[in-house]
C-alpha cells in the first residue's frame, strides 16, 4: 500500500499563512517614465474607450484583458469533501484553482467567492459581472443546485461558462474511458456501463458518455439508495427536486435492473465511480462478477472507492483513480486550463458539448500517440504539450461550430496557445532566480 | 501655452491594440514540481479552508491573497469625461486604475465593471462580493448616484470602501491647500473658500474640508445654476434629489451671498474649482477680486477652468491644476494607492475621514520638509518615499481609531509597506529585461 508520506495538511496550512496568497496581479504593460500612464491612464486611455463605445461591446475583448480574465466563481456550499463551509473559507481552493489556470494554461483567473447561497441570485451577480470576463469557471456548488445555475448561465451569458465538478470530470473520465476501451479492444457505443454516484460528477459523466457516444439503455446509475430506475419509489419526487437525475433514471438501465452496487455491476464492462471516499465502498467480490477485462473507474477523494491493487486483484484490466501517486490520475487539471486556453484564444461565447468531446479526444490521441497501456492511458499534468493539443482543439472546434469570435489559423494559433502556456513556466523561473517568490 | 506634442489619444489606442490588457496574474508562490499542487490545490488546500471554516472568517485576511486584493468597481455611468458609455467601455480606464494600484501602492486590483445603472443592485453585488476582497475602490459612478452607494456600502461592508471621484481628489486638495496657505500665511480655519462646481469631487472637496478644519460659514459653493444658498427656488426640489448638495447649501455661505461665480469670487481667500473644462470657465477679472494673496486650485481636465498663467497675471500666489505639464498637480495617484496601501496592510476595515485626512497631512508634510514654494506644494509621482510617508499615516491611523484587524509597529508596518511600494518597480525592472514585457 502506497502511502502518503508528507503531511500535505500541515504543510499547506504553514505554508498558506507564510505566503498569504497564491496570485497576485502586476503589470502587463511597459511603465518606464511617468509619461507611460498618460497612454495606460487618462488622457489617453479615453480613446479605447471611445472606441468601444462607439463600435460596439464584442471590442472589450481586442482592448482589454478581457480576453483572457475569467472568474473562478463559488458560494462556498461544497467546498472539495468539506461540505458547505461558506464564502471565505472556500477562498484558497479558488485561489488555487487560479494558480492552476494561470500555471497550466496562462489564462489570467479572479477567484470570486459570493455571500449568497440563492442560486438565482448567484446567476444575477455572475450576468452583471460579465463584461468584466472572458468566461466564467463554476467551482464546488452544491448538487443539485449546481445543475440548475450551469444550465441558466449557458443560456444566457455571451461568453464560456464551465463548472468543472461537472464538465471537467466529465471531460477527463471520457479521455481516459476512450483509452481504456482501445487497450480491452471494446467499443465505446457497446459497452455496458456502471455509474455508482450521481451527484455532479457522476451525472455529468452519464451526459458525456452519451454525448460522446455511448448507449444509455446499457448504463446503469446507482447512487446512495439505489440503482435508478422508473419504478423507484422517489421517482416523482425526484422529478422535482433533481430532474437532472431523474431524467437518467429515465433514459437509462434499460432492462430494468433493481438493487444497489453490486447489482449494477453484475456483466458491466465498466465501472465508473465517482460517489465517496473509501476504501470498501466497492467491494473485490462485485469486480469479479464484471464482464471480461473490466475497466474500473474510481474516482474519489482522498481514497478511491476500492484500492487499485484490490481491482486488480478481482480482475480489473484498466484501473484509474483520482490520486496522483497511482498511474492513470483522471485529473480535473488535465482539463480545465487548455479547454479555457482554446475558448478564450479565439473569444469563444460558448464552450459547447462538441468543444467538450473535442477535448477529451485531444487528451486521449496524445496518450495514444505516445504509446497507451494499462498503466499509461491519459497523459499527466507535466506532459504540457498535451494541453497545447487539447487547447487546439477546442480552439478550432468553436471555430468550426461558430462559436469563435475570432478565426486564427493552425499556426496562428499553435503559437499563441503555446506561447501562453508556457509564459507561466518562464515566470516561474525568473521569479525564482531574481527573488520575486521565495522558495519554501 | 504648453502644448502636448504626443497624441496620447492614438498612441494609447494603438498600445492597448497590440498589449490587449494591461495587467496580468501571476503566481505568488513556487511551483517546482507538480507536489507543488498538493499544497496550493488539493489535498493540503482543505486545511487553511477548515482552518477558516473553524476559527472565524476573519482568518480569510490571513491565509488567503484577500487582505491585498481590491475591487476597482464601476457601474460605466460616468467614465472621465465621457459620460455614460456602458461598462464594457469603462473597462480600459478600471484596467488602468488597477495599474496605477499595482505600481504605485502594490496593490492588486481587479478591475469590475458591472451592468447594471440601479444604485441598490449595484450596492447588493457589491456586498456579495465583500468575502472576495480586502477593499473596494468606487470608480467613475454618475452624482448623486455615487454618494448614496458610497455612504450604503461604507455602512454595510466590513472593508474599506473609497470613491476615488470623491475621497480621492479630496485628499489630494486638501494636501495641496495645506501647503499652499502655508506659503500665503493664512489658516484652513479663517480662510473664505470659493468652491466651483458641486459634482462628485466638489461636494466631497467641501465635506472633507470641513473635516480638517474649514469654516462652512465661510465657504461660498457654486453649481451650475449659481451659488447655493437656502433660497434658491430649487432648493426644495435639491432636498429630495441631492441631498448632498441641498446640505452643503443649509451650512455654508453664512452671509447669504447670491449670484455666480465672480460673485462667490468677490474677497475669497481660495478658489477651488472642480467643475468643467476650461478655459473661460474663470475669469481674470474675478480673480482680480479675490483678496490678497489669493490660492486657486483649477482641478478640471483635461483644460483647466482658467490657464494658470492667467491666473497668476490676475493676482493669484499659487496657482494648482490637473494637469502633469503644470507645477503643482493635483492627482488622484497621489491618494488612492498608498491610502489603501496603509489600510490594507493592517487589515483595516474601514477607510475613515481621520485616515483620509492623515493621509493628506502626510503628504502636505512630506512636501513641506522638502521645502515648499509657490510652484512646490505636493509631491510628485515619482516621489516614491511620499508615498511610503502617507501609507504609514494611513496605517497608524486605523490602529488608532480601532478599525485595524491587525496591529504593527511603527518598523514593522514602515518594513511591509516599503516592500510592497517598491516591488512593483523591481517587477517592471525585471519584466523588462528578461521579455516578459516587451518594450513599445
Amino acid at each position: 500500500m502506497s502511502e502518503q508520506k508528507v503531511n500535505w495538511f500541515k504543510l499547506s496550512l504553514e505554508l498558506h499563512r507564510k505566503y498569504i496568497g497564491k496570485i497576485e496581479v502586476v503589470p502587463k504593460v511597459p511603465v518606464t517614465r511617468l509619461d507611460d500612464f498618460a497612454i495606460w491612464y487618462t488622457p489617453g486611455v479615453a480613446e479605447p474607450c471611445r472606441k468601444i463605445f462607439r463600435e460596439g461591446k464584442d471590442l472589450s475583448f481586442d482592448y482589454t484583458c478581457r480576453w483572457n480574465y475569467i472568474a473562478v466563481v463559488s458560494d462556498g456550499t461544497r467546498i472539495l469533501g468539506l461540505g458547505d463551509i461558506g464564502a471565505e473559507a472556500g477562498l484558497p481552493v479558488m485561489e488555487g484553482k487560479a494558480l492552476l489556470f494561470k500555471y497550466l494554461g496562462g489564462v489570467d483567473a479572479i477567484p470570486l467567492v459570493l455571500a449568497t447561497k440563492d442560486p438565482d441570485k448567484f446567476i444575477e451577480v455572475v450576468k452583471i459581472l460579465e463584461p468584466s470576463f472572458g468566461g466564467i469557471n463554476l467551482e464546488d456548488i452544491a448538487s443539485p443546485k449546481c445543475f440548475y445555475i450551469l444550465e441558466k448561465l449557458r443560456e444566457i451569458l455571451e461568453i464560456p461558462v464551465w463548472h468543472d465538478d461537472q464538465q471537467g470530470t466529465a471531460l477527463v473520465t471520457l479521455a481516459g474511458l476512450l483509452n481504456a476501451l482501445k487497450i480491452v479492444g471494446k467499443k465505446l457505443s457497446e459497452v455496458k456501463i456502471a455509474l455508482v454516484g450521481a451527484g455532479a460528477a457522476g451525472l455529468s459523466i452519464a451526459r458525456y458518455l452519451i454525448v460522446a457516444g455511448a448507449n444509455p439503455k446499457k448504463m446503469i446509475a446507482v447512487d446512495s439508495k439505489g440503482i435508478l430506475h422508473p419504478g423507484r419509489p422517489d421517482i416523482d419526487k425526484l422529478k422535482e427536486t433533481n430532474p437532472w437525475k431523474y431524467k437518467l433514471a429515465m433514459k437509462t438501465n434499460a432492462e430494468g435492473r433493481t438493487g444497489g452496487i453490486p447489482e449494477a455491476l453484475e456483466g458491466a464492462d465498466v465501472l465508473i465511480a465517482a460517489s465517496r471516499p473509501g476504501p470498501g465502498i466497492i467491494k473485490k467480490e462485485w469486480i469479479r462478477k464484471m464482464a471480461s477485462d473490466p475497466v474500473v473507474f474510481t474516482e474519489a477523494n482522498p481514497v478511491p472507492e476500492i484500492w487499485p491493487w484490490e481491482a486488480k486483484e478481482a480482475g480489473a484490466k484498466v484501473v484509474a483513480t483520482g490520486r496522483s501517486d497511482f498511474p492513470n490520475q483522471i485529473n480535473n487539471s488535465l482539463g480545465f486550463p487548455a479547454v479555457f486556453r482554446g475558448a478564450l484564444t479565439v473569444r469563444s461565447k460558448k464552450i459547447t458539448d462538441g468543444m467538450c468531446i473535442a477535448a477529451a479526444h485531444a487528451l486521449a490521441r496524445y496518450a495514444e500517440k505516445k504509446g497507451i497501456h494499462e498503466e499509461y492511458i491519459i497523459p499527466t499534468m507535466e506532459e504540457t504539450e498535451a494541453f497545447v493539443e487539447e487547447a487546439i482543439a477546442v480552439a478550432e472546434k468553436a471555430m468550426e461550430e461558430g462559436v469563435a469570435r475570432k478565426k486564427l489559423s493552425r499556426s496562428e494559433l499553435e503559437h499563441e496557445v503555446r506561447e501562453l502556456i508556457y509564459r507561466s513556466q518562464k515566470y516561474m523561473k525568473l521569479a525564482l532566480e531574481h527573488g520575486l517568490i521565495e522558495p519554501y
